[in-house]
């Protein structure tokens, strides 16, 4: 089943609508009827409402899966996060990702100018009429600060906050945009046949790859790894990190489901259906993996299991079958709990497993769709996986080299010790709770 | 005031601008236009959307209202419920509660086949033209795992977690489905002129009698009923129960409102209202009842309040008076707190007040059906309480006890002291808060 | 760019449509297609329910910013609020605010009558045929609870559970109502030429007064300000306060958004855009401002600078150009961080920042609308600014003496300084949390 099937299908019905609509109207102009264009752009404001709230879920799942004393520190970054991503990607991120003719460099470096201006003339004749400037900026605006969310989750815990606010600026208003361009904005990858429908290259992998860097850069915190021994270091709160898998599944039917741009009944009903079974199937599967292998389900692996299935299907929700979308899940769900073991067994520190979850389920995404989707081929999606990470981990190494070279990337040992909270912010984020014995 | 009056005024109008619409169209294939059918369909999904975001208002209360040491326990159930409700929906479910002309039994048990597939030919046919398969699944898969989730708050702090998920997938997928079946899959209570909007039969009931049989079959947590006094046990942390059930209210406007099965204003708007001034009016009945037989006004009561006047209005939002709604939600959150008070004194151990909330509210607004609203009869209500609580009685208890006499539905005594967390999971919620004076 | 323009704009398009589709109907009597009254309405119910969701942000922004052991009476506040609001505003608050052609003193107060009717005939008839009565009702119901929730957190922490009740009762009835009909309702200030969007006056300074009279009446919290040193009182749980701004931040878009009263797709567009710009620089321009002042950036600087590009931009979002929406938050961001250290500085103590951000940005948010537009004029501004500030003063005053002396404002001091929890309530909020060292 496939998405340009959908359609088609549904173009059918519509067009006989559109034909009686329009009869008094200027049908030159509008290819579906001011209706429609009503209809298609509230579902796409939604979506963005929707993948707005992805943010608090990444802002949770961080803060939950990490030590108490460093909690002030990552609510502040993955808040600040969102507003860098919406106010670089109007001051120019929009213009490098959707260069339209603007291209500079081939079909890999475009930009449209600076600053945000709707076409003139009706908004309607925008995107082919099936959606407006505006609709389209917000909504890829919220897009862009969910790849640097990304890696803040890796390294967690022992990066200056000054630092990180300048890897954010630097990788969300130049790494993401101009990877992305490749394909969303009509580049290379485009016209060589990659597809990916919702990000999991374009958003998790080029976060996953930056985290990859990161987090290798950075090093691991302090007392994790000793004597050759792996410590594991508990996540402060639970429920938390529950919540905002919760709120990352929730956005995340805006953002897979207005990813198809339409309101097309069947393709977003689709695309919902295919994103909760994938989601359900890796959290079994991951929940699975873990009572075999730590004799008891753990939940941070069930929740990383739920995460790994949602990134699996972003690429493909619109183009498999049902049958290949809980595959898809459960192979997410259980590579994502042998990647974060196998992080550990190499030593690259990553709190919250970001580059288990974005990283090895976003290129296992990518592959998917030339796996289990009839319409795309597999070659030019391994070509989109390695030319991305090539770039991704060249651009986001250059900006976490320069930092270090410059300011320095981590805090001073006795601030990770006593937490980044106090160190960095000079407060705490938890006071006065009544303790009572645990019954 | 009555939800077909809603869609007979409104379809006079839209009937008029469909005519036009449809003119080049073909006017005997679809009821509505194609936008009119893509704005339902938008508003059906977005209602699935806002069903899933119950999930984590359910997980925040159970873990709120229960102990610390028990929240891994709880949270890990609640977020693979959902899991387990979409994928048995997914693969037999959705079939067995909409069997369409497939009955076996009488109409009190068909069967539509295995997994899903999407009718062949234009999806717009689908359900009277008015919303297409995929979205009666998302839609239906999201509900699939609400009347189970109900059940985990009733057993916690001492079921197995293996038992808890055997039960969940036994429930969800054959009680659920064959009683809901009778109802919104056109079975003998349907025909019967029995009527339940959203669900204050056919999952809040539905899942409250099965609450009501696993607490009793679990038995009461150790140290809650001593020498014949009752204890008190305190909830570890009211903040995530009070954020759960703002949470269950901002998901219960889609529970409620695309039960319509259309984004007909009228209709959507009103059941909007009806069903925020019964919560609202559940909530002040519930304070005052507390607080007059407490002396003080409790947080806990407030919030089962709440609960209680949306579970009541569940079945009837659409077809009672804005008063009624208002009585109806008073009741409810009058009845919910006797009824906490009552389940204590016969030694029925409900942590949450789960049977509270959605057993003894949720056949009051089932009776209310009857009693408010001018089209429906009070009987067919009444036969059908009785035989959902009497089906729903027998299923849940035939699964609980094959449970409790193979692998048995109590956690070992010393797994429940020192909590669920360490003894099922290996592991613990909360770590490392900073802890001052209370000043 | 101008809201006005927007419609203009539009209304081009959608009349071509309409012509179309309205040929066999009824053109008199709607203004619009049935698809698309159904469509605006639809955007103006999911705006209801993400205004909604803002409860449980300003119920988690006041839990977090205070001491745990006030959270309980903070939670129980914030949720009866949101019942008080609705159930007021069905009662008669709703035909106090809209009062039609129901005008008693001037255009200064009027009244529709008790309780809520929806006008006979087509509710199409209703607003101009842009949408129907009952949309209206519930939408404009759930703002009905926001400014009395704001001054729930300017008196946190020491005022009476049921002083704040009766406030609470009294204000949402008859303070937000009639100053709310001078603007929103057709009144006077409407007349005068006074614009504002979805609230920076009528909402948030009409809430920031009262929390201005509130905060100074009751007095400060014992031992913030003790022998003229200002000593700091850190929140509880600023998780909870960074989620709820996620949440506030969220159920803005639908503040904004959705008071354009329609799902024109460039006008919410737009006001999507210049609201999520707004609120970015406000949060960027507060870390600033506390990190230049206080050498390290403060969450709670940002969080409130967050909220304060939010207020700022509420009433001129669909008026203003991007460059002026991204002007207003870094100038609200820079204020409300000023404001907080004023407050403290002549000894009003203000545990949320409530008057920085709602009143001050408040203020500024309806100023911008002069400055900055260029189809409103600065002097109405003025005029409604310094009317409804007197008014709101004056109202809230009466309520707030009266309250005073009878029952009496303020909790004992030994309940106020044992918490507000016991001492109200009979209960605690946290139990049994696991504490283990923060390594």
């Amino acid at each position: 089943m496939n998405r340009k099937i959908f359609i088609t299908a549904a173009s059918v019905v519509f067009a006989a609508a559109v034909a009686g609509a329009q009869e008094g109207g200027n049908a030159a102009t509008a290819k579906v009827s001011a209706e429609m264009f009503t209809i298609n752009n509230l579902w796409i404001l939604i979506g963005a409402v929707l993948v707005f709230a992805m943010h608090p879920g990444f802002a949770l799942v961080e803060t939950g899966l990490c030590r108490a004393k460093n909690s002030v520190n990552i609510l502040a970054k993955n808040l600040i996060t969102v507003a860098i991503g919406l106010l670089t990607f109007s001051a120019f991120g929009f213009n490098l990702m959707y260069p339209g003719e603007s291209w500079i460099l081939g079909k890999f470096v475009g930009f449209g100018g600076l600053g945000l201006s709707a076409p003139s003339g009706a908004d309607i004749e925008y995107n082919g009429g099936l959606y407006s400037y505006w609709t389209d900026f917000i909504f890829q605006g919220m897009f862009a600060a969910t790849a640097v969310t990304i890696v803040s989750g890796a390294v967690a815990e022992r990066i200056k906050f000054s630092a990180y606010l300048i890897f954010a600026v630097l990788y969300a208003a130049l790494g993401y945009t101009i990877i992305g361009s490749w394909g969303w904005g009509g580049g290379w990858l485009k016209e060589l046949g990659f597809y990916d429908l919702a990000g999991s290259t374009f958003v998790h992998s080029v976060g996953g790859w930056a985290a990859l860097v990161g987090a290798f850069l950075v090093g691991p915190r302090i007392g994790k790894y000793v004597n050759g021994n792996i410590r594991a270091i508990p996540g402060s709160n639970l429920g938390f990190a529950t919540l905002g898998v919760f709120l990352l599944w929730f956005g995340w039917f805006g953002f897979n489901g207005a990813s198809v741009f339409s309101a097309d009944t069947t393709a977003v009903a689709y695309v919902f259906t295919t994103t909760a079974l994938s989601a359900s199937a890796g959290l079994v599967a991951a929940m699975a993996v873990s009572w075999i292998v730590q004799k008891k389900p753990d939940l941070s692996m069930i929740l990383n299991g739920c995460l790994a299935g949602l990134v699996g299907i972003t690429a493909s929700a619109d183009c498999v079958s049902i049958s290949s979308a809980c595959t898809i899940g459960l192979i997410s769900g259980t590579i994502v709990v042998l990647a974060v073991y196998f992080m550990d067994k190499i030593h690259i520190d990553d709190p919250v497993g970001a580059i288990s979850v974005h990283l090895v389920c976003g290129v296992w995404g990518t592959l998917a769709v030339g796996i289990f989707s009839s319409e795309h081929a597999l070659l030019p999606q391994i070509i989109g996986i390695a030319a991305v990470g090539a770039t991704a981990m060249a651009i986001s190494g250059a900006i976490f080299l320069a930092i270090k070279a410059t300011i320095g990337l981590r805090v001073e040992h006795s601030d990770e010790l006593r937490g980044l909270d106090v160190g960095e912010h000079g407060m705490e984020a938890y006071h006065g709770f009544q303790i009572f014995s645990n019954e």
